[in-house]
């Protein structure tokens, strides 16, 4: 099948894709518009079609394999980890009396769903943790969508798991390079519900086998369903917004099957979705090199459950325990060095709730340094409250310093007993440059999965994770995550 | 009721609203911000809250009653009417498998739905004829939508005629208001998919009594839900825009109910809504005078099926045609007087499809002629290749016109005996200025209708439409419409 990605290749640059900024439609336009740009978007839905319906997992990369596998990994985790959130809790109640099919599961629960609300609810829990995968150029989340979408599916017609990292790769690849292509000037949307629909779409249709045709309009009505604002950031709305997205990119593959029609160009469109959802567009980004450039590589995963900004510092005051396995009350003082934004973010220095530490640079680094990790648990009200790490945080001064890039940081821990241990994180783990280990991985996994299921059930699904593309049933999978 | 109606009044007022554009987001705007504009549109989401859960239908003046009454009549004949067309089979064979519960109808039909779905169906059943309503000002179709989340919730919970009205009522309103506030500047966005859902999500939480906090995390999860773009005109995603709206308006009043929150200001927010869907916001258009201001009263129906810019022509003939008992071989020629924009968009002379007839004013005046009137069966493929419109339609002439107004046209007709027959047309049957009579209102329903259900039902389903608030029960009056 290299052949076929070749084609691909080839197609997209004959289509004469370049990096340059297509005018924005004349009501949102703030520079003057050249109608020759207009072409560089020619094609774009259409090729989107095409290269989706010529995918295989076996044309795929070995380190791609491996990438998808590991967002899967960490989607499991955190959504069978979130499944007795609240938000969680009220959509079940909500959508309950409305659902009469129990097709499909909410991962970790005992409720069933029909699949187009399943997939709201596993988007949901998804991303309720906030401790979902991070693309961090665009700062989306296309694992928990795309793999929601997905197992819904699997409910409805039997995918092997072959066949849905397949998809589940394209449909993350797609979110990323529609992000890409657009995110720089998506103002106020939020990316984690408007680009996944069509990954979704395109992810669903391609187990479907759609024609090319049908693909278009897949496409084409999944690009006309768009979700969010970035007003909802501190609301049950943000969860909202990738939930709907995943359900609204499967009911637009569940029309388009059976020939529900819509345009051939909606994605490049001049009164379509490109245009009117940023003001810049780049089809390099969206449509170059399909089948041999992969985006999915540069999708990460948060190993702490606090704001990014905190990870640098956080990730310093681990190590420094580790190696010097340091207990709080030997410690005298603690002086983190940051980017200014670091404090302008999370600067909160008396936190009254779980919520409230996520956005504590002190609490963040004092529990760090007491319990060696910073997971959801390290964010409970109670872990909040703790006499000791409020012990601890006191003993905390953060400077700032313009200097220092953003992603870097520096912890000094002065002991008691006079000695200064002092370590500097350029990029700390979590980031590309340093990725989560798999065995960071599978700590995240089961410290999330552990108090929604049995110990040896965790472990069973943690390797049935990571082999998702051996096994015969996605469907199978998706009722495994219940107890 | 009328102090609560001031109390409205007065706070609109106290909001220092006024009809001042506001900044859109930087990525979108066009010109310098001002900050103090911002401030225009503080607390709008509250506001339409709170009017929205004051409603009542004994508040409303004698004319809007009369008005909503003509809108869901309408709704019902286009919607039943469509309801064997290929985008309503499509959307049931698609969803059919998916939609476990039996809930609520399709208009018209026997298969049953789960109310999200049947919302959704309903809602392209009630656009694809392109026969709705239409806020002329905006170019919406605001009742489809709306009636469409009504009629499937009232099949969930028990609803009277009398609050589905006053529902009825104040979605279509706020739906034409959001419309009136951003559309100048809408872009690409298609205003018949965008703003229902907002409309609909007021309306379903009227009926459900919500609070008024959730009744604005119900128009924060609605709004942050956008479909439809330009480009779908001409496919079936053209109806689908409407038909989702209905769905996700009821979606965000479901999960609303059980405390799903959203933001408080998703509507005039920063980083929301009205910033996002246009570089204008008329706060004054959207809020003022709620519940003196009847935006409802400038709904119009079509009286005929095909592109608004023949109206005035094929009024002038139909008249000429009853005044003088014509018949289509009598005739020598005709010569039709209109703007530039008719022949523009509607030149097509030799029309090979029903569709094709919908935008040929040749056809249209000679169909007109031959059959005294324009509906959905004047523009069957039969109707356009009959070898007697055909004949007719050579004889026709069209002189276009820069004097004459969009909204006018001229018809002169020549006969073979030598007379000369002249009719002028200012504003079309069906404009604001010249409404469509409830006469004409029966004569279309029954027209749509009659080929679906039997001719005594028609009647007695018209007389159930106009008599809705006097029912006991709106989930019983959608089972009606099934034969």
């Amino acid at each position: 099948m290299r052949s076929n990605q070749r084609r691909f290749f080839l197609k997209s640059s004959a289509a004469g894709i370049a990096s340059v900024a297509l005018p924005s439609y004349p009501m949102f336009a703030s520079a003057a518009e050249t109608s020759t740009n207009a072409e560089k978007g020619k094609d774009a839905t259409r090729i989107l079609a095409q290269y989706a319906l010529s995918t295989r997992y076996e044309d795929l990369p070995p380190n791609i394999k491996r990438e998808a596998a590991r967002a899967f990994v960490n989607f499991v985790g955190v959504t069978v980890g979130s499944c007795q959130h609240e938000a969680v809790n009220i959509s079940i109640d909500s959508l309950r009396p409305v659902s009469g099919s129990t097709m499909a599961t909410v991962l970790g629960r005992k409720e069933r769903f029909d699949v187009l609300n399943a997939a709201f609810i596993n988007g949901v829990s998804s991303h309720v943790f906030d401790f979902d995968d991070t693309h961090l150029v665009t700062n989306i989340h296309p694992a928990g969508p795309i793999a929601s979408a997905l197992l819904a599916y699997s409910e409805l017609k039997p995918v092997s798991g072959r066949e849905f990292m397949n998809a589940f790769y394209l449909g993350v690849e797609y979110t990323i390079r529609l992000a890409n292509s657009l995110a720089p000037n998506h103002g106020p949307w939020h990316g984690s519900g408007t680009f996944p629909s069509i990954g979704a779409a395109a992810a669903i249709g391609r187990l479907m086998k759609l024609s090319e045709q049908q693909m278009i309009w897949a496409l084409g009505l999944a690009a006309s369903q768009q979700v969010g604002f970035r007003d909802s950031f501190g609301s049950m709305n943000k969860s909202f917004n990738p939930g709907r997205s995943a359900a609204n990119g499967l009911f637009a593959a569940l029309l388009a099957q059976k020939n529900f029609t819509s345009s051939n160009q909606v994605i490049e469109s001049r009164v379509g979705w490109a245009v009117t959802m940023s003001s810049t567009q780049d089809y390099q980004e969206m449509l170059g090199d399909l089948g041999s450039r992969y985006e999915i590589a540069k999708d990460t995963y948060k190993p702490f459950a606090c704001g990014i900004v905190i990870h640098p510092a956080l990730d310093a005051a681990i190590q420094l325990r580790n190696q010097y396995n340091l207990q709080a009350d030997q410690i005298q003082s603690i002086v983190v060095k940051a980017n200014p934004n670091t404090l302008i973010l999370t600067g909160k220095k008396t936190p009254q709730t779980g919520l409230e530490g996520k956005f504590s640079v002190y609490h963040s680094v004092a529990i760090g340094i007491i319990e060696g990790r910073a997971g959801e648990k390290q964010y409970s009200d109670a872990a909040v409250l703790s006499p000791k790490t409020i012990a601890l945080r006191n003993k905390i001064t953060v400077e700032v310093d313009n200097a220092i890039p953003k992603k870097s940081g520096e912890v000094t821990i002065t002991l008691n007993d006079g000695r200064v241990l002092n370590k500097f994180i350029e990029n700390a783990v979590g980031s590309v440059e340093v990725p989560m280990t798999n065995e960071q991985l599978d700590a995240k996994f089961l410290d999330l999965t552990e108090d929604i299921l049995p110990r040896a059930k965790c472990k069973s699904l943690l390797a049935d994770s990571w082999r998702m593309a051996e096994l015969p049933s996605a469907g199978q999978f998706a009722k495994s995550t219940v107890a």
